[in-house]
C-alpha cells in the first residue's frame, strides 16, 4: 500500500542570502514563524562550496544546540517550520531537503500543496525515481532534476510550471537563493533587506525579528533569484487571477505580521468592526471577550464597533509542555482546563459575547462554553470572525475532511445548540471581504483576488477528484486529500 | 565561607488530603502555580505508611513522567514550585523537603522568607544539626526535630513560633496534612474541597485546575489540620495585624485567582482605573497599551478610566525555550525582540499610553520603549500601575538589593529620561489602595492590613540589621538579604 | 513505616589534595573503581574556601559532563561511587553527602557497613536529629556535628569510635582531607602520590589511571590528615585483630590492584592453582575456560596447576545497555545470552573445567551450563574459586539474604544437580588462606588477619541480632541487614 | 564540491522472514552484530501491506525503545549497524534505506563498497537521480528504480550486475526478503532457521543470540528470494574466483562466529600457533599476553605453539562512555589508560611477548607498549598475527589513506624501533593462509579463494585510478577512496 503523500502545508519558510551570519539569522526567522508549524524544524546553510543542514522534530528552541551552527557556516542559508500532523513523528519528512543531483547540491523549502502531487509523482516513478518521504515536495526537486537543463534559474520555472496549487518555496545551491510564489499566490511571501543582505520569508514578523527593513512582497507568479550579482526578478509563467488565503488573515498569520498587502492586526480587528456592524441579535451582554490569544483582536474590533466593553474573561495558560500526565477521569473539561481558566467573578451571572475566528470540529468550543458556563456567566453569545468553515482547504491549511467539519454537517442554529451557546452568529463572507479590504480594496476586488474555498467550496483549481475516486477504489490513498 | 541563606520566596504550594488520585490532581495544582516559580518542582505523596517523593529542576512538565507516579501512591500529597534563582542550578534546595526524624517521616513546603533565620541557624548549629540545603525552610524541620514534641500537631505551632516573617507552608506526614500561615499572613493560602477531600494551595486557580470548590482562606495566624478524623483550625500564635503582600494583587499572583478575599483580575484593573484617574499630564494620545500578558488588566482599566481605546501594540511570543542560541551583536534590542513585537502599523504616528505593572531594574523597559519608538510611535507615555519600587522585599518576593531598583537610586523624571519616555507616572499608594479596597474597604483599612514595604520601606518586623551589619563585616554573607 | 537502613556497602572513594585539577583527577579516580559501583557518581571540590558538589545516577562518564568541572574548582576533592541496589533510582543516597554544620562545610565518603547504624540513629534521633537519606552514612556526620568538637581532626575519631563495622572513609573540609581505615580495616584504602598532591583511593588501579605512585596501604585503625602542613598519621582506636576482607581477592577488587599487602592477580591465580591442587576427581577434560571476564585469572591457574590447556569457550559482549528490550519467550536462556556466547566449534563433543568464582543464588550458574551444554560440550566440571557461600556480609559486600544464598540451603551435590554439572568442586577455605597468603604469610595467619564470615559465619562483631529481632516483630524493617 | 562518497563499509546486516516477532529478534541480530558498527543503527519491518523503519545515531540499545516496536509490526524485517566514521554524526546516512518508488516500497542493507560508484553515480544524475546521502548504498536503489523491471527478483540481479566491489545485501520489499553477495564474496553472509523462520546474517553469532540453527552460507554470487513461496535460490551472475576477505579472520568478525566455511576462534588460535612456529628471534621470554580483548586467542595460540604461559599483563576497561571528560596534560599515555591498566606486579622484571592482530597508524601501539615498559617489563617482544598492513581497503574495511598506514611508510624494524620494542615480528602471508586454511584448505586454495590485498596491494578489481586521478584533479572528491 503506498503512503499518503503528505503537503507541506501550514509551514513557514525563511532564506537569507549576503550576511556572515545567515544560519543564525535563519534560526531567528523561523523562530519567529513558529507559529505557522511546530512539528519539526531545520536550517541548511552554504558557504558557497557545499551545503550542510541540520534538522530535527520539535520547537526551533529544541532542535537547535549551539554546536550545530558550528557546521552551518556561510553567507546564505534557508529554513523551515513545518506543522504537526498527528503521529507522524518521522524525520523523514522534515525540511529543508536536501540533495545532490547532476548539477550540484540543492535545498527545498515550500510552503504550499501540490494538488496534482499523485499524477506527478506516478509519472516521477515510472520514470525511475525514488522517493524518500511521503512529502509532496519531494517531486519539485525531481522535476528540477530531471529537467536536465544545468542553471537552476532556468530549471525552477521549468519544475514549477508543472505544478498546480499552492507553492511559496525558496531553493539554496552554493551560490544562489531563488524564491518562488506560484501565480495564484496562496501562500504569502515577502522580501526583506538587512545590511545588504536579501532576505526572505513567509511573514513580516520574521523581519522584525532580525532587525530587517520590508521591501516588498514577491508577488504572485514571481520567480526572484538572489547571488553576489543582486536579485532578478521573473514572471516565467501565464498570468493568471491571484487567489491568496483570505484565512491567513482570519487566523493563521501572525496579528504583527503584514501581509498581502495589509497588516493583520488591523483586518482582524476589521473582522470583529463587521462583526458588531451585521450584529443580527438583540442582546444585552455586559461585555465581550476573547478566545486568547488568536481571537483578541477581533473581539477588540467587535468591542469598538458594538460599544460594549471588552474583557479578559478567560485567563490563558501558555507553560503547557509537549507532554502532560494523563489524569483522572475526575475532572471534567480536563484537556481544556489546562489551556484556560475562566475569571469567575468577572462571569458571575453576566450576559457575554465570546468572539472565536473559527470553528473546526466543534470539540474545544463545546469545552471553553462550558467552562465559561461553569463560571457563572448567564448568558453566552458566541460570534465567529468568518463564515463556517465547510470545506477543506487543498492549498496549504491543515483542515480534517468534510465529514469532521461541523460547519459542513450541521447548520448554523444546530451548531449554537450543540456548542450550548445562547445565540451564535457567524460573520458574512461579504463581511469578511469588507474587513479585509479595508479602505484600500472594494468586496467585490477581494473577491476577485483571495480564494475563499474554505467557506464557498469553488475551488479555483481542479481537485483530479475522478483521478482521486479510481485511486480510491484501489485502495491507494485515504480520502482525506480529496 | 558559609553559603547565604536562601528564603523560600517566589514559591507556590499545593497539597491535598483524602483523595485516590492525590499525587496526580498535586500536579495539576503546581503545574496552575507555576508562574510563582520555574526553577524546581516535586512533589511527596503519603501512602498512609511511608512517603516517596519525586523532585526536579525545571517546569512541572518536564520534571515528572508518567512513570514517576507510580510511586507517588495514596490518598494525600503535597507539592511545590520554587523561582529560578540565578545560577542556582542544584536540586538541593528543591522542595518539598523530605525527611526521616525521631517520630516518623515528614515533608515540607514553605512559601515566604524567615527574617530571622540566621539566628536561629547559628543557634540550631549549636545545637548540633546539619544542613544539606541554603534554603531557609530546613530551619522549620530543625525546629520541629528538636522540639521533643511527639505529635506532629502540637510541634509544627512550637516551631512556627520561633519564626519571623513570612510562611505559607504546608507539612505532610503518613496520616496528616497539615497547613499553615503566619500571624502577618504575607503570603495567600486558601482551602478547597473536591468529593470530600481537603485541597490547600497558594491561590485559587490551583483548585479551579482540578474542578475543587473554593471553601475559604487559611487565616493569617491560623493552623489546619486534614486527617481521617476531619478538619481542625487553631489559632495558637500571639495575634498581630496583618501585612499581606499588596503587590501579589499588582504582579505576582494570575489575575484568574482569587486572594485575600478580592479577585485578582477586578483588582488589577482597578489599578488602571485609578491610574487614569490621578492622570497628571494633559496628554493627546491615540489609544492604550499593555506590555502583555502581566499588565492587560491595568491597561484595560486605564481604558475605561480614561475613555481611551484599548489595543494591543505589542505582540508576546510564547515559544520561548530554556535555552536560546546567542545571535549576533548585529541585532538592536536583541533579546526583547525574542519576546515581544511591536505591531507596527498601528504605533506608526501615533501617541501611545503604555501601561506596565512595575519597573525593577529598568533595564527591560528601556528596550521596550526602543522597539515602540522604533516602530514609529510618535509619543510614548509610560504609566505605572504602582509606586516606585524604592525597597527591597523581604517577605517572599525576589527583589535585587536597593542599590540595583532603579525606584531607589533615580527619581520619577529621571527614570522617565532614562527609559526614553515623553511623560512618565506612577499610580499613587494611595491609589494602590483604593484599587485593592474597592468596595469592601477604605484604603486607611488596606493600609492597616497589607504590608507595602517594597514603597514605603516601613518593614513590618526588625531586619536584624544589627546583626546582619555584624555578620557582613566577617563576610559571612552578601549583602543581598539586609 | 520507617525506612531500612541502607549501608555504603559496595563502593568506591577517592580524594586527593593538592593538585590544581583535583576534581578532574578525582574523575578519573572514580572511573577506574567504577566496578566497585555502577549506581550513583560523585563529586566534591574545595576551592579553600567553599565546598561544591555534583552527583548524579548511572556510570561516571554519563553522570559528569564537561561544564561541571567549571563549578568543581580547587586543589582538594574526593569521589565516590555506589553500587546498584535494584529499585532504588533515588538521589538522595548518592554520595559525597555534603553539609554545613557549626564549623564550617563537610563533605563525606564512605565505603562500609555500620552494623549498630540503627542503635545510633535512634539515639541521634532521639536528640533531634533529622535524616534526608537512608544511607547509614549519614550518621558519621550526625555523630561529628553533634560532637561539639570544633576541630574535624579530633571530632572524626571520636565519631567513628562510636561505629561498629566496616568503614574506610574520606572527609574533605575546606582545608583538610582526612581518610580513615576502621580497626579491623575489612575495606581496602590506600596512599599515592601524584607530584606533591596526596591521592587516597580504595584499589591502587585508580592510583594508576592518574599516574600517582603507590606509597602505602592506610593501615586498620589509622586515621590520616592531609592539609598544606602536610600529612598526619594517627591510631586513635583501641587495637583490634584485623579482618581484612578476603572476598576483595576473590572477586571484587580488580585484578591489577594490589590491595591488603598483596596484588589481586597473582592471589586470584593462586586461587586456581590450588583448585587444580586440590582436584579430587578423576576427570579427562580437554581444557579449562573462565566465566569471563571476573574469573580469568582463576581459570589461568586452574590451568598451570593441572596442565590443561586454557581457552575461551564462551565469548563475552561489552555492548550491553542499561535498558534492553524485553523480546519474546522464544528464546531459550535468553538474558544470559545477551551477555555471553558459546564458541560451538571449540565446546563441540568436549569434556571442559569452568572456572567460575563464585556461586549466589544459582540462576546465572544455570543459565551459563545450559548454554555450554547446548554448544555440544560433552562433559561439564564446575570449580568455584573458594567455598561455598552460605552467610551474608554485612561489612560492605552486597548480599542476598540467607535464604537466597544457594550455598545456604543446598549441600555441594545438591548445587552440582541443581545447575546440571557433571561434577563440582569448591576450593577449600584453607587453600583460599594458602592462596591468599602466598609466600608473605601463612594460612594460619591469613585466618589471622582476614574474615571468612561469609563461608564460616564466624562474624567478627555482634550483630545485634536481639536488637534486630525486637525491630523485626515491630515491622520496623526487613530481614535482609541482619 | 561534491561530498566523497562513502562505502558501506564495516557494518553488520541482519534480515529474518517468517516470525512473528521479526522485528524484536532483529533488534538482538544487530545487538549480535555491534562490533561491525557502532555508528548507527537501524530496523525496517514490514506486516505485509507497508514498511516501517526506525533508525538512529549510536548504539544499538541507545536507537532503540519499547515503543518503537509498536510501530514495527510484521513478520519480516531486516536489520544494520554502521561504523562509526570519524565526524559524520549524520543520520542521513544510516541504513536500512527506505524509499517509495513505481512498483511499491524498498529497504536496503548493505555491507560492503561499490568501487565503481563515482561512475555509476554519475549516469544515475545524468538520468535525473536525486541523492539525499552520501552512501553508496544509495546507488543499489536507484539502479533497481530505473531498471523498468516489475519484479524486485528480477531487478536486484540486473542492478547488482552493474556493481563492481563487495556486496553483502539485503532487500526487504512488503511480501518478500532478499539477500544476494557478490560474485567475489568479500563479506560474509549466512542462511539459518528458527522454527521455520528463514534468518540472513553477516556473522553467525547473531543466529546463536535468537537460538537460530545454522543452516549454510550464502555463496558467492547467490541470490537467497524468500518468500512465503518457500527459499528460491539463483546464480545470475557470471562466475568469478571468489575473494573472501582474509582479515575477517584476523580482526573483524567475532570469535565465536563461523564465517567461509570456518570457525573464527580456531582460525584465530592457528595464527598465533603459527606465529609461534615462524619464530625468528631467540628470545627468552616469561609469559605470552594479548592486547584485549581482540588478540586473546591469537596469543593463546602462540602460548600454545611456543610452550610460554598466557598471562593477562594489561586488564581492558569496559565503562568506557561515548564522550570523556578531557584531563590534564599531567598524565603520560592518558587516553590508553582509560581503556588498558598494566598488572605492575606481573610486569615487573619480565620479558613479554605481546600479541597484537595489527598495526594502523602505529599510535596505539606506542602507548600500549609504553604502558607496559612503565609497568616494569624488562624486554618487550611485539608479534602481530598477520603481515603489515600497506595497502587500503577498498571492499568494506574502513582504512585510513596509505600515507596513513605505518606498514607502508616504514619498514619491519622502523616500526619496531618507532613503537620501542625489543623486538617485532608480523607473520607472514603464508603463515596466515595456513591458519586459516587448516586441515580444510591449502595454503595455495586459501591464497586462491581470499583477498589479501591489504598485504599484498593485488587489488581484485580495477580501481578506477584513472577516473580517479582526472576526478581529484578536479577536486571533485578526497584522496581517501583511490
Amino acid at each position: 500500500m503506498k503512503p499518503l503523500l503528505k503537503p507541506a502545508e501550514e509551514c513557514g519558510v525563511f532564506g537569507i542570502f549576503g550576511h556572515p551570519e545567515a544560519a543564525k539569522l535563519t534560526y531567528l526567522g523561523i523562530y519567529a514563524l513558529q507559529h505557522r508549524g511546530q512539528e519539526s524544524a531545520g536550517i541548511v546553510a552554504s558557504d558557497g562550496k557545499s551545503l550542510r543542514g541540520h534538522r530535527g522534530m520539535g520547537l526551533v528552541t529544541d532542535v537547535f544546540a549551539e554546536p550545530d551552527f558550528d557546521r552551518l557556516q556561510g553567507r546564505a542559508a534557508v529554513g523551515h517550520v513545518r506543522y504537526s500532523t498527528m503521529g507522524d513523528t518521522s524525520l523523514t519528512n522534515a525540511q529543508p531537503i536536501k540533495v545532490d543531483y547532476l548539477h550540484g547540491s540543492l535545498a527545498v523549502c515550500h510552503n504550499g500543496n501540490i494538488v496534482n502531487a499523485l499524477p506527478l509523482r506516478e509519472e516521477l516513478e515510472a520514470a525511475g525515481s525514488i522517493f524518500t518521504s511521503t512529502s509532496d515536495s519531494e517531486i519539485v526537486i525531481h522535476l528540477i532534476a530531471q529537467s536536465g537543463v544545468r542553471d537552476l534559474g532556468e530549471a525552477v520555472p521549468k519544475a514549477l510550471g508543472r505544478l498546480e496549487g499552492a507553492s511559496s518555496i525558496l531553493f539554496l545551491e552554493e551560490n544562489r537563493l531563488i524564491a518562488a510564489r506560484d501565480p495564484r499566490g496562496w501562500r504569502p511571501l515577502c522580501m526583506g533587506e538587512l545590511g545588504g543582505a536579501v532576505v526572505l520569508a513567509s511573514e513580516t514578523c520574521a523581519l522584525d525579528i532580525i532587525g530587517a527593513k520590508f521591501v516588498r512582497d514577491v508577488e504572485p507568479g514571481e520567480i526572484i533569484e538572489v547571488s553576489v550579482k543582486g536579485v532578478k526578478s521573473s514572471k516565467p509563467f501565464p498570468p493568471e487571477d491571484p487567489r491568496m488565503c483570505i484565512f491567513e488573515f482570519v487566523y493563521f498569520s501572525r496579528p504583527d505580521s503584514r501581509i498581502f498587502g495589509r497588516d493583520v492586526h488591523r483586518a482582524r480587528k476589521a473582522l470583529g468592526i463587521e462583526l458588531a456592524r451585521e450584529e443580527p441579535h438583540d442582546i444585552e451582554a455586559d461585555f465581550v471577550m476573547p478566545v486568547p490569544d488568536s481571537s483578541n483582536n477581533a473581539a477588540l474590533g467587535y468591542s469598538e464597533g458594538s460599544g460594549l466593553p471588552f474583557d479578559f474573561g478567560i485567563i490563558r495558560s501558555h507553560y503547557i509542555g509537549r507532554t502532560f500526565i494523563e489524569p483522572t477521569q475526575h475532572i471534567r473539561t480536563f484537556g481544556t482546563r489546562l489551556k484556560y481558566n475562566p475569571v469567575k467573578e468577572l462571569l458571575a451571572d453576566k450576559s457575554v459575547v465570546v468572539v472565536d475566528d473559527s470553528i473546526v470540529r466543534g470539540t474545544t468550543s463545546v469545552k471553553i462554553i462550558d467552562l465559561i458556563r461553569n463560571a457563572g456567566a448567564r448568558e453566552v453569545h458566541l460570534r465567529i470572525s468568518c463564515p463556517p468553515w465547510k470545506y477543506p482547504c487543498y492549498y496549504g491549511i491543515d483542515t480534517p475532511t468534510r465529514e469532521e467539519l461541523i460547519g459542513s454537517s450541521l447548520d448554523i442554529d444546530e451548531i449554537g445548540r450543540h456548542i450550548g451557546v445562547d445565540t451564535i452568529y457567524y460573520l458574512s463572507l461579504e463581511g469578511v471581504r469588507r474587513a479585509v479590504g479595508g479602505r484600500q480594496m472594494t468586496p467585490e476586488e477581494v473577491a476577485g483576488r483571495f480564494c475563499s474555498a474554505c467557506f464557498t467550496g469553488e475551488y479555483p483549481t481542479p481537485l483530479y477528484k475522478e483521478y482521486a475516486k479510481d485511486m480510491l477504489e484501489k485502495g491507494l490513498f485515504s480520502s482525506k486529500m480529496f
